[in-house]
C-alpha cells in the first residue's frame, strides 16, 4: 500500500470534494483523511488528502495523468502528489549560532524528522565540528559583498548536486538574492528572531528591549525577495519583564528560535503547509 | 438557502466520505466545509460537516428519513442533523458566585453567543438582581439534603417548560444526581477550577497551593454521574508562583473559569462537539 | 496600622536599600515586603516597598518632610507615598464597544478592582444602558471635529468635579490632543487591539489577518502625545490560524483585551507600576 | 570584587532586611539586588541577595563566622552563601532516551549553562556516543533489582570522586533509593512528563491520552524519598487536541521536558531556588 499525500488549491466551487474522493475510489484508492479549507474573501478552496494505493510506480504515473486531464483541469487547480514514504533532502545554512544547528541535528538523529540532511552550508568554520559530530557533510563556502554572486552560484550546484528538495536557513546571517530565492519559492525556511511584523531587519531583541515589550517572539517564514516579508509558517511567544536585559531576551529567544524553527521544519516535511496570497494555510 | 449541520460517527470504513458527498450532492445540496477525524486506536471514523440546501422544512425531513436508510444504517452511523440558524436554548445554573453569570450574559448581551437563554436557576438568591438587569428570568429554587430530589424534579419541570436544549452549570455549588444527568446526557455543561484529572473534588486551589505546583488551570467538561470524570472539551492554564496565595489563585483562576466555560459553551452551540469513549472530538 | 506603599526611583548608588529600610525603622515603621530593580544600561535604581505605620495622618506628614530632606535629596529621588488603603478614582472613557465597558463593571461590582468609578465619559449614548444597570453616572459628551477642543474642556471639567485619578480608556475611538494628556501624565490607560508595536493605528486585526500571522495580541499602555508608542503596561496573545477570518479575529481579541486591560488596571491601583524612559518596571 | 549570593529563610519578623543589609554594609559589601518573600500562612521569610565584595577567600571566611554569630543566630535564619563566580559540578543521569541529554549538552557547549559536567552515568550503553561527542566521561553501571544496593554506592562513589554538588535526572528510568536520595537533598532535579499531581508514576502520556486532556505538561522538581512528590521547580503545558495520538503526545512532551529540566537547572545553577515545606520559592 503506497501512501500519498494530495495538495490541491483551486478557485471554491460545487462539488470538489465529492469528485475528488470519487475519483480516488475509482482508481482503488481509499482516502484516509481529508482536510479543507475555503479562503471566502478570495474565494480559494484549499484540501490535503492522505490516501492509499495498492499501486506501483508505472500506475501511479497513469493516475497522475488521468487526474490531471479528468479532474484538476476542470477546476483549474494547482496540485501536488507526494510519495508520502519519500523523505524530502534538506539542506541547512549557518553561521556562527549554534542552537538552532544542535538542535535541528539532535532532532534529525533521534529520528524526529523525516527528512534525509545531504548537506550543511556555512559561511564560516565555526559549526563545522558540531556537523562533524553528528556525520553530516560541511562545506565552508564564504560570503562577501564581493563574492556575493559567485557564492550563491557555488551554493546552487552543490543544492544541484545532492538534490536537495527545500533549504533551511538556521540563523543563516546572510541575505539571499532574489535569483537565488527564485530557485527554491516557498522551499526556503528562515527563522525571524522576532513576532513579525514587529522588529523586522538586524538587531529585533535589541528593538524589543528598547520599546520595553513584555514579550518577545519569533517567526518562521518562507523567504521571499521582500525581506522578513513572506509567509509566515510559525510563530511562538514568551514573557519578558523589566527584569529582563537583552542578554535574557537573546537567551529566552533561542528557545523560542528552536521550537519554532522546528515545528516549521516538520509541518514542511509532512506537506502540511500551502502558500496562498502571501499567507499559510497550515493543515493538521 | 438553509444552513445545516450534520454531525456523524461510526465505525471506521472505505468510502464514508465520498457516500455522505455524493448523497448530499444528490439531494441537491452543497457541502460547504467538512471536517474529519479518524480515531485508529478505538477504530472510529468522526464528521462534522457543514452544507446548504434550498429546500423547506418539509423536503428537509424527507432528506434525513432518506439519509438514515439509504446511507446510516449501512455504515451503522449514529448521526445528528441542525437546522445551523435555530438558537438552541440554554439553561444557567448558578449559587452565588458572579462572574462566571456576569461573562456569559454580557458575552450574551453584545451578541457573542448563539443562543437564547430563557431561565436563569439558582439555590441561592443572592444573583437575582444581575440577572434582573441583563433581563433574564431567574426561579430560586433552594436545595438541602432533604429536598434534593424534589429541587431536581421542579428543576426538570422547568427546563422541559422552556424547552431547554442544554444546561451551563455556572460554578453551581451542587452535586446533580445521576437521575437529574440522565435526562441531560452530555447536554450538561460544568466549569471545575482545576486542572483536572489534578485536583477533582472540592477546593482545588487550596490543594494547589498547597501542592506548590506552577501552574494552575480551569476544566470544562460534560456532567457525568461520575464527579469530575465527564469528557473534557476545554482547559486552560495560567502562571502562578510562590508570591501567590490561596486568595491570588482564586482570583486568578477566575479570569481562567470565565474563558474556559465560554470557549466550551460556544463550541457546544456551533456543535463542534462529537463525545465518544468519554472523550470529545471538538472539530474547529 | 496604616499600609503604606512607598515608590521610588533614582540614579543608582551603594546603600539605598539600608538607607531606606533603616528610616522606615527609625519612624517605627516596619517594612513588610521590598522589591527592588536596577537598570544597569541606565543606571536607574526602582524600588517598591510595602510597609505599615501605627501613626496618624498628621505624623504621616511629618514623616513624608522628613523623608524628603533626610533621604531623598542625598539620592536625587522621585518618589511617591500612597495610602494603601485609599481606594483611587478611575473615570472610564468608551464609544460603542461594550465587552470591555461590561467586564471592567462586572469586576468593580464583584469586588475585584480596588477602585472607585464616579463617572463613565462617552462620545455616543450606546452603552448608556450598561452603565445605568450597574448604577454608575454616565455624561455623554460628543465629540466631533469641530468641537474637540470644547468637548475636552468639558471632560477635564468633570474629572476634575470628581477628582479622577486616572482614566481608562476601555475602548475609547477617539485620539486625545496633548493638552489633554498633559492634565494626566502616566495616568490615562489605554487598550490597543494588537501586538504592539506591530500594527499600530486603525484595524490593527485586519492588517494582522491580511499579513497572516498566527497570533494575535492586544496591548494596555498609558498614553502619551505620540499615538500607540506610549510604556507597555501588559501584553497578551492568542493564537490564530488559517481558519479563522477577520470576524474570529475580532472576536478572539475581545477576550484578549479584557484580560489585558483589566490587569493593567489592576497594576496600576495598586501601585505596582514605575514609569521611567518610555518603559514600564512591573512589580509583583 | 568577588561576587556573592546570600540566600536566607527564617522566621518573620520585623527588621530583617535592614539588619542584613547593614552588616552587608559594615563589612564593606554592596548589595546590588535583593529579593524578598514572606510566607503569611506560615510565618516565613525568605531573601536572596547578591552582594560584591572586595575581600580575599580569607576574609570572606571570617564574614561568614561574624554572620552567624551577630546575625543568623538572632534570627533563627538557615543561610547559604555562594562564591557567585564558581561553577557547580552536575551529574547527568540517563538510560535511553536521548532528547534531554542532547539538550544539556549542546546548551552547555554553547556556554548557557554556567556548571561543570564532570560525569554522565547511565544504566544502558546507548547514549555513550553522544557523551563521546560532547567529550564527557560517561560511565556505565547496569541497574536490576539484584544490585540496585551495590549499583547505587558505585554511583555514589563516583559522584565523591568528581564533587559533584548536584544531580540531573534526564529521564533516568530508574527509581532512587530513599539512602541515596538523603545524600543529596534538593540537590536531585527530576524531569516528569506530567502535569503533576496529574498522571503520576508510569506511562503519564499514555494516561493523559486515554482521560482526553486537552493540555499536556512537564513538571521538574527535586527527587525525595515519596516518588513524584518533591517540591516543583518548573511546570509548562503545551495543547494537544483529539487529532492526536500517544506518540503525538509523546514527541511534543519531548520539547517540553527539554524545555522545562533545562529551567529547573538554571535556576538550580543560579542559586535562585530556595525549598521550605515541600514547595519552592523561585527568586527571579
Amino acid at each position: 500500500m503506497k501512501k500519498t499525500t494530495l495538495l490541491i488549491n483551486c478557485p471554491d466551487k460545487k462539488g470538489i470534494i465529492a469528485t475528488v474522493t470519487n475519483f480516488i475510489l475509482a482508481k482503488k484508492g481509499n482516502t484516509v483523511y481529508i482536510e479543507q479549507h475555503v479562503d471566502r474573501e478570495l474565494g480559494e478552496f484549499f484540501m490535503r488528502l492522505e490516501c492509499e494505493f495498492d499501486q506501483d510506480e508505472e500506475k501511479l504515473k497513469l493516475f497522475k495523468e488521468s487526474f490531471d486531464k479528468e479532474v484538476a483541469l476542470n477546476y483549474n487547480m494547482h496540485w501536488e502528489l507526494y510519495n508520502a514514504e519519500k523523505k524530502p533532502k534538506m539542506a541547512l545554512f549557518v553561521s556562527k549560532y549554534d542552537h538552532c544547528l544542535y538542535d535541528i541535528l539532535s532532532r534529525h538523529a533521534s529520528g524526529e524528522l523525516y527528512a534525509k540532511i545531504p548537506i550543511i552550508i556555512s559561511n564560516h568554520l565555526d559549526l563545522k565540528p558540531i556537523a562533524d559530530n553528528f556525520n553530516i557533510p560541511f562545506r565552508h563556502i564564504p560570503v562577501n559583498r564581493e563574492n556575493k554572486e559567485q557564492a550563491e552560484a557555488a551554493q546552487l550546484a552543490l543544492l544541484k548536486e545532492h538534490k536537495v528538495n527545500f533549504i533551511v536557513l538556521a540563523r543563516y546571517m546572510q541575505i539571499l538574492s532574489s535569483n537565488f530565492v527564485n530557485h527554491f519559492p516557498n522551499k526556503i525556511i528562515n527563522i525571524h528572531h522576532s513576532f513579525l511584523p514587529a522588529f523586522p531587519g538586524a538587531k529585533p531583541y535589541h528593538s524589543a528591549y528598547k520599546r520595553g515589550v513584555k514579550i518577545i517572539g519569533a517567526t518562521s517564514h518562507y523567504v521571499t525577495s521582500d525581506l522578513d516579508e513572506g509567509p509566515i509558517i510559525e510563530q511562538e511567544i514568551v514573557r519578558v519583564s523589566h527584569i529582563h536585559n537583552v542578554q535574557d531576551f537573546i537567551l529566552k529567544g533561542r528557545d523560542l528560535e528552536k521550537i519554532v524553527l522546528s515545528r516549521a521544519i516538520k509541518y514542511h516535511i509532512e506537506r502540511k503547509v500551502l502558500v496562498y496570497s502571501n499567507k499559510t494555510v497550515i493543515f493538521s
